[in-house]
């Protein structure tokens, strides 16, 4: 059944016993919204915890406080919150398949995996609907304010991301006033980055090659590189994202050596160039704007690969 | 005399003949102030031009419209935006020294130089003063929204500095309410580096020296470097900000080569460390938190000298 957020605020008040469900590689949009919602439904009275999720990293810890559930705690009621569907449970949560009694999301494409749902698919993040749940049953306090600043500020990259709307800012401006320390949740997540990640941001812009005016710009990371860097996957999140900023760059490719002789790219094009045509000509494919492929062979050889087919899709279409 | 926004937006109403000042190496708050002011006036009925600004950088070209005030314009009622003393007048602004008839700003530190000034010494950024000035004459449109939001999005980071509050967001939403494009602003303003930049940037990252378990971090740059990267002011801009981003750094040391044998120190430190101690042992000075001194010596006597003076007040304050 579909709820609305007034039905699904009654709807939470009425049951106990939550455990509250995030997603496999768990960002801070349903870390935040899973935290403030234990948070509140504990201030109506209820039990409820947020079950652990293995891939949580570092960058979040100092959100969860006691809300995490304790080993073989058996709830009542599951609600996930941002999951759009049953294939991004992460492993801890594999027992609640086909067991969620209430889905709030805001991703249009959610697949109605569970009971009820709860969908705001206007929404940039998955926050601005807590907020309109959570403010049906008392001003927010500063504790469910600042996972709930977390969940919006990172799902818009600080209000950058074109996904960003005017309900995005009132929610944020209401957060804002319960007292929270939001500079500190800006510089945390917005303001630093790891040593090692500014060393591969350097090695990026070394590698950098333009063509075609600078239209065209394409960056390697090599195993080498990685190795001396001691680099982790969380230091290379999101690294092909990296050259897109650079002015005048209407198709960006990253390349990625993963083992000897095999290379991972990631292309991102503007609306002039079909990033999914390119690389299906590579045995990849994807996204008209953002697509990937494997390429066997070197970083040299990957660079030549994705030129040629680039140059043909240019070329015929 | 003090005006409130209120008495402010009378104020204009009750005049004609507008020239708008922006201040020396004009930003995106004082400029798009400026725009959005001379529109509303227009709208009015009032003349009004804004005064065309010799440091003006192409960044903000895309905003000035038709607002910019032919060669002869003789004003009636002059208004600076966003100046804080008459020491921030741009050349072109020289003959309006002890002219100006109303200042509208939010620099705690303005001097009073004008004859009837409105401050808001709270807001991020003027444009918020702006904004509610504006707003007393009718609900604002997106020609004069889209600069306004530059001034309020451009002065605050994106929402990220911590000089954002609670307010800056009510009047982000409101503007774009309208229906500008703010994706376009964000992504041209806060998404975008130039190719040389970008090098800049990269050449930091290389040179990258850290001491004391990484809370100390140096770069620098070299005449060499920008010679062969071809850089101008502008891509140095805001230069020594980069490293603190890194993450643990609390002293960040920027060491920038001006001329042979002369080098330019900025100085950026947390609270545990004052900065303008560390740097009037070498001759310079400013702020606890930023300062900065010239050394006359290479790049490695620079880092020598400013290495042993931090080392002095770590142990002697």
């Amino acid at each position: 059944m579909n709820l609305t957020c007034d039905a699904a605020a009654r709807w939470l008040q009425e049951r106990d016993g939550y455990l509250i469900l995030t997603h496999k590689r768990p960002d801070g949009d349903t870390i935040g919204c899973a935290i403030a919602l234990c948070l509140a439904l504990r201030k109506l009275g209820k039990t409820a915890f947020v079950l652990p999720n293995e891939d949580a990293t570092a960058l979040f810890a100092p959100y969860w406080g006691d809300t995490l559930a304790p080993a073989g705690f058996s709830p009542d009621t599951v609600v996930s919150v941002d999951i759009a569907s049953e294939g991004l449970f992460p492993k801890s949560a594999e027992n609640y398949l086909g067991k969620v009694d209430l889905a709030i999301d805001h991703h249009p494409s959610n697949t109605g995996f569970a009971q009820n749902l709860c969908l705001e698919a206007d929404k940039a993040a998955c926050g601005e609907v807590l907020y309109t749940i959570l403010s049906q049953w008392f001003p927010l306090t500063a504790d469910m304010a600042l996972p709930l600043y977390v969940a919006v500020s990172t799902d818009t990259g600080c209000f950058m991301y074109s996904n960003t709307s005017p309900n995005t800012h009132w929610v944020a401006a209401a957060l804002m006033e319960t007292g929270i320390d939001y500079p500190a949740v800006n510089k945390r997540h917005f303001r630093t980055k790891s040593y090692i990640r500014l060393r591969i941001e350097g090695r990026i812009i070394e590698t950098l090659e333009r063509y075609d005016e600078g239209t065209i710009a394409l960056a390697s990371i090599t195993l080498a590189d990685c190795a001396q860097l001691q680099a982790t996957e969380e230091d290379l999140e999101d690294i092909s994202a990296f050259i897109g900023q650079l002015e005048g760059v209407r198709t960006a490719v990253t390349i990625r050596e993963l083992h000897p002789g095999e290379c991972k790219l990631s292309v991102r094009t503007g609306p002039e160039l079909n990033a999914s045509k390119v690389c299906s000509l590579l045995g990849g494919g994807g996204h008209a704007a953002a697509s990937g492929c494997t390429v066997m062979g070197t970083v040299e050889q990957a660079k030549t690969a994705i030129m040629g087919a680039i140059r043909q899709v240019q070329q015929h279409g």
